[in-house]
């Protein structure tokens, strides 16, 4: 649960096996990255909530906006019902149709999905349009199908990767980012995951350390065009506690606090979604649950906050991984450099030591 | 502002010159219907805010959901800024990516949106797969794009046309209607324009003459499964007062007491929502007011009961001139027949003669 | 299920056998009535879940608010927690603080909660400012507390009885109203039950009938000033139905389409609300329950459209009720008949019979 | 702009001259303080968004909750109508009534308010129950009215005062805590202030430094029960800038990146809520403009960016403020700390010193 490499813990709960959203058993992601010259650089990243009939066999869901300058797709049925049925695909903004076309036509090509009418696509985007000529439309529906076809268990990427492909943050390179976190038995034993699409601003901390300013580049630093803030992030949120819908949106939200430590405000011009659900079966709606009436367990309401606490330390973390992981791209309107990671490292393992 | 032809009145307010929507003035409505064979019975109807660029000049808007099993897409924009750049397109459910992809294509392509590279498309939607093969996703981008630019002031064609082509209602063929409401000059002297897309069910009621029961179709009789209920509805409200985003919202709201007086209960499966715009100038967020602080010129909350009298009136007679427009058609997995008008406006008549 | 005593079915379920909140088994009711002289004319209305301690055993919750114009006390911990720990009071709106002192006190002072040292009052309000001496404040926290502790299980009076004694609907003079729902047992054989605190106005109809226009009095005849559409109505909704928060939530918000059918537009002055509780003993938060995790039978989401029908019916209802149950009341600025029920109900059947 | 003392800046911006709420001109802040032997420290703290009839001359308002396990008075109508017509009062959770009443009784009590029959008190609260004997609901109505009668501008004393009088937060004594930030011309110039109610846990962070960690104190150490995170903050935000109330809002949310920054991550048993409001005569909700249209000047959303970043700052630096100022307290059910405001000083600057 360190950031990569800099040997300082982002919180105070240990990390699963991988420190990846995949820790949470069964889910699978996928990513396709399309880079062609200097102009186009962008992708999708898919990540499946299990391996199965998602469709017959939905997951509870919940949602958030922190700030809804986004084009977030599939939102108001999560809301009203409470569960995700398809595919969660991450794209850039004017690629969100292409990526809801690919959901549906692979919910419909499901065996067992033959009379299936309705799919709610749920597509969450951010906007890469520095790096990437995102007005040419590059991410075809096929694409994005063989993020979702591809998707799979183990190790993930991250990174200038997938949807993160030409993402931008803080003005450095963004991109995909995921860890996780364990809770001890005696706090009940769940894992949750996050997965994040980086591509917002502001004046970047990591891990306390004020590195933007110790860098010299930050939101209105010389008066710069504080459009360097916007861009937006989309955070999903796998967990294996058998937790309600209603305790979903709450884990949801709470994602965000880990974005805000990481130095965001949530800029005016920022889309910052973040999408939570859990793969418990206990809570799992298998189509004879949604019949009628049906048994589930759940965790109560004065369980939740060790939850909490993970989902905050995870999506920080998240976060940094994402920058730490990323390289310099040479893009549609300009190169955006990596992160400086040994020397950001340094700067705080320095800051850490004080401590111990 | 009465039931077409049969001379009761809905409400206490008079309907504008055509009684549409296009009686706020600049607001245009283009239709693209697509029928082929038994299969296809599909379509894209397109509402402009206004003819000028729409995207630099955006509008204040409010969105409701009254029940969101559906995927409308652009909401939580909408919701976080306040504001529409865009037309508003109506489809069917699984044709939602195409017109979103039309919608952005249109808008890259505008003269001044050269520099563009976000675009928010709002699309509604309603399932139109019982007359239409749905799964078969027949509408294209170049269709839904056709009904923006085919778009235009001036009446509006009603009934199985355009994203109403293959909807069904109460067991009867649905469609698109439409309608408006004119406040005498001491309420305001405000229009308000109304267009439903009716795709829904329950036990329908007729200006308080219950329609369903006396034809013996119904909600529950003879326990027919209670999906017939479901389908949805998307309502569209334009007006030329002064309102702020709030206020629209506000009104988006009161839309659904009109449907609510047609015989609904917003059944589970129905995806029902509304979003209203205002074509004020005075309100307009040109690109100069977008800019910096600007003066706008706003109704206050006090004046705003007249206009929620309005939108319930037209929102209702919308849905009954939409059945009252429709005719029968032989579709994908059955024949729907239209609404028997003249026995209905009969059976209106009839109550209605009571009171005079 | 009719317009009490005018033989006129409202909708197409049956009634309980006391067409009353308390159809659904356990729920208590109990009314403090404050009338004196011409300026006092307010009252308390409690609604308790159940009869036991409610603050150790929570009853699932959804709250919805129609328009926020109103003063209702406790909705954030209803929306974040999906729960009601206490009495549900209804009073006037400047009494507010009153009566969730009652509640508090009451809940500290029952057996077993002698730790608690937290307590979500929830209040309901409207403005009986016309007919009551509202600016005086005339509810003592110990008449309210009486309102609670005097709720019994069996017939609920209805019309000017406690938080209805000083309201006013449609011009006339509102109150208290109550029905209920059963569903035949192959949708499911619930129970919903109803009591509502009405207070608002529009444009009348009654099962159909048009008897605002009909009898003269209705909202903007003559430009009347529109404050008489502003007043006011909550509504309280009880079913013994197994429902998660969420569906609790949707029931509330269908309570609504019965208000729209009686002829209001939810005027910009009125505050109107509703909250809906489960007392199924399959979904209540015991205690142990609340510790950890629990085992809960659930209704899906798909056996929910009854329901809303049925919440549809009895609040439409409800209003009937309360206004038909109402004598003349001369008040402290004036005087407020009754309906006219004889005549109204005279109009109400004669339409009815052409269907018959 | 810095932790009190430390030397340390909070962000990136200037604080206003008293680095407090009352940099924004005309807000007035009143506290009263309640302490009797051991058993009481409670109190209330009143501020009065400007010094004439807030009744008649509202203004704009968002709220936002960030957990809604709270009894937070008077959101649904901010949330409706976009406005605040009373003091903001603040106290301890089972002191909300009283609040309310003294809030209403001032509101009618103001000359030219004689026919005023509809106040909408919003009061938020913490729960004070180590500390005080809150069951015994010691506040009066009398004591919250004094809040509101000797509020004034000028200095706003921090600390174990007012409603912060028996807060504990981190495990450590809260208290009321306040802050401002002023934004450079180029930026627009606009203040913003900030107080808040400190009552809530978590893993405490100051300026970016793990004080939690490094004084050994802090959420799930040794098996802490998790109860020592849950409390509750209210935030209470005042600005000059002509926001509109969908601006506000977002600026409330905002609020909460500050609080997410020290440490919470929002825990179950938390009542975290946010209220902003404007200042500006620009968009005054005055009795002429509230009865027709009018004109109002709106900073558009383009220009929040610095407003969001200035709250998130001063909100960070009013908790600190609360704990750095707060006293050992010895109370109802054991003695809460300080915390060591020297030992911490000393770890804050020694970090901060690593980056100069």
């Amino acid at each position: 649960q360190d950031v990569r490499g800099a040997g300082v813990p982002i919180g105070i709960l240990p990390a699963g096996p991988r420190d990846a959203i995949t820790d949470v058993a069964g889910v699978c992601v996928g990513h396709v990255t399309l880079e062609q010259g200097r102009d186009i650089h962008t992708g999708v990243t898919a990540i499946l909530p299990h391996g199965g009939n998602l469709w017959q066999d939905k997951v509870p869901a919940g949602f958030f906006v922190a700030n809804g300058f986004g084009k977030f797709a599939g939102s108001t049925q999560i809301e009203e019902l409470g569960e995700i049925e398809t595919p969660i695909l991450l794209t850039n903004t004017l690629s969100v149709p292409e990526a809801m076309a690919a959901s549906v036509e692979w919910t419909l090509d499901q065996p067992g999905n033959e009379e299936v009418r309705t799919v709610n696509a749920v597509v969450g985007e951010t906007n890469d349009g520095f790096l990437n000529d995102i007005r040419g439309r590059h991410v075809t529906i096929a694409d994005a199908r063989r993020a979702i076809e591809t998707a799979g268990e183990g190790p993930v990427a991250e990174g200038a990767v997938g949807a993160g492909t030409g993402t931008v943050a803080f003005g450095w390179k963004g991109g995909i980012g995921t860890a996780s976190r364990e809770l001890p038995l005696s706090l009940g034993g769940w894992t949750v995951g996050v997965l994040v699409q980086v591509n917002y601003g502001g004046v970047l901390s990591v891990a306390g350390t004020p590195v933007g300013q110790e860098l010299g580049q930050y939101l209105y630093k010389d008066k710069l065009p504080e459009k360097s803030a916007d861009g937006s992030v989309v955070i999903v949120i796998a967990t294996d506690a058998p937790l309600s819908d209603r305790n979903l949106r709450r884990l949801a939200e709470r994602a965000f606090v880990g974005v805000a430590r990481t130095g965001s405000a949530f800029s005016n011009g920022s889309g910052d979604y973040a999408v939570a659900f859990s793969t418990a079966m206990d809570v799992r709606r298998t189509a004879p649950r949604r019949k009628e009436q049906a048994v589930y367990s759940e965790l109560s309401n004065d369980r939740m906050t060790p939850l909490f606490q993970a989902v905050a330390e995870a999506s920080e973390e998240s976060v940094y991984n994402a920058l730490f992981a990323a390289h310099d791209v040479a893009g549609h309107r300009g190169t955006i450099r990596a992160l400086p990671a040994a020397q950001v490292r340094g700067l705080v393992r320095k800051r850490a030591r004080l401590q111990n």
